[in-house]
């Protein structure tokens, strides 16, 4: 394995890393089981991948390689002994969720532009990577989804940040410093529309629409 | 690509653009915003072929043809400008889904006949891919889906229109023409059940059933 | 078609048709109609082994043998006819859960091991084959999957029986009798565990976690 290879494996790991946490954290939310935990950890930080990789037709990683095994195991740990007594539950999932979310979507679009696939269908992959997980985790747990919450900036990030990649990668400048920084951009994006409420417009010009 | 092919890829592509309708407006009514719209009515409209397509083992022709984000695209801008002061939403959905349902059971059946599927699993394609996208949508939206409202007959048009082409294609029948009238079939049956208020039998014979 | 493939695909069809009748309650209860139970008793059954094989990238064999639709189909009017007068759905629809669960536990385990996976991955497709259906059957109803209610042990006999049979598999000493012996331990855990009300310590240590 070259050291390229090494880096986007790290990334990776960072990034199921996160969204573990933030499955186990809302199994402590909703009053799940440790089990529950364990379970809605590896949906949410192993679901956008596995996702991609059936999609792009490769076997999925998290099934090969048992590395993919550690993240949520350690993050229901790390949600059972330490975040019990944290107070603002949704406020340190939103953190853990965006930091997933940065990375995932930059190494959701390298890997699929690494296999062959065209621009469009990269930040397509990029985005899917970086939204399927959280959405999976949602969905299971009978929530609406933080994707659709309109007090949350969610998608733009990752649009932003596969394509800034796509643009990198073609051009032939995408390295672990451009990369970093188009994550950090993704990240600090989410952070500070969540931080100043900053919103997007509503699906419908007019409210009165009625069911 | 050949008149038949493009003639597919059309009604593909009208099916599309009726299902992303139906994924903004339930947006709308949701209260989600424009980015949350522009992914459900992807969901709604890519997600039953994507799932065809992966069970087929084929590329998913929304990641390799950009053609299919145009749909999404025009279906959120048209539900921002156009449907906002639409009072009844929930019957423009209805309509749109249908109309949806109709050429996607067509054209779902169709291209698992022309991989080689057996006529059963051909159906079975077909219903999948109608029901599919529409079932997503829902369920990321945490509806209870369409699919099961008993005051609705969903499934049953999607049946009939990918068995009457199943038919049509294996006794080689299947013209565009024909493919109308099958289309036509399916969307009647759906909006005379609705307007009627025709209902299957419930699931269970007896109502006393407690939880 | 050998001694062993026809008893893995009785067994399997076995599980199939247990999941079903899981399925077709869980459609009476949320007084859906026939339709309705048809296709969710098809998602509960069929929903984990279509998962399993399209990551182990195979022909899912629900699409390729019209044999897996005859469960859906007896079961929808199972619960039609027989079903309707039964007061305690709830336990009784546990009862066929578990007992599908056991048996897919083993044969989704099988499938993965003799495709060539590793043994974490073949545990891990095993756990997904046992728990992916009922999972997609309660996320579409609407309802907080069964899986992580805190109240039922679900996936631990799951993953006990696909370890069993891994390492029975590997070891030479899988037969018909030790697989028998592990669904049986599989579902006897499940079931003792909801009779004696035995939980598994909720995710988070202490409880005053805020949303």
């Amino acid at each position: 394995m070259d050291t390229a290879s090494q880096i986007a494996l790290a990334a990776d790991l960072l990034g199921v890393l996160f969204f573990a946490v933030s499955g186990s954290l809302l199994a402590a939310r909703k009053s799940f089981d440790l089990v529950g935990s364990l379970l809605l950890a590896a949906l949410a930080s192993l679901g956008g991948g596995v996702l991609r990789d059936v999609i792009l037709d490769v076997p999925p990683a998290a099934f090969n390689n048992p590395a993919y095994l550690v993240p949520p195991l350690l993050a229901t740990g790390l949600v059972y002994f330490v975040f019990s007594g944290v107070e603002r539950v949704r406020q340190v999932l939103v953190l853990f969720d965006a930091a997933g979310l940065a990375l995932f979507c930059i190494t959701g679009t390298v890997k699929a532009l690494e296999l062959g696939q065209n621009p469009v269908s990269a930040v397509l992959l990029g985005v899917a990577t970086a939204v399927g997980g959280g959405l999976l985790r949602d969905v299971v747990a009978n929530e609406i989804p933080q994707l659709f919450d309109p007090r949350d900036i969610y998608a733009l990030p990752a649009m932003l940040g596969a394509s800034m990649v796509t643009v990198l990668y073609l051009t032939g400048t995408f390295t672990i410093i451009t990369g970093i920084i188009a994550a950090s951009l993704a990240f600090s994006l989410r952070i500070l529309a969540w931080r100043y409420s900053w919103h997007a417009p509503l699906a419908a010009k007019l409210r009165d629409a009625r069911s």
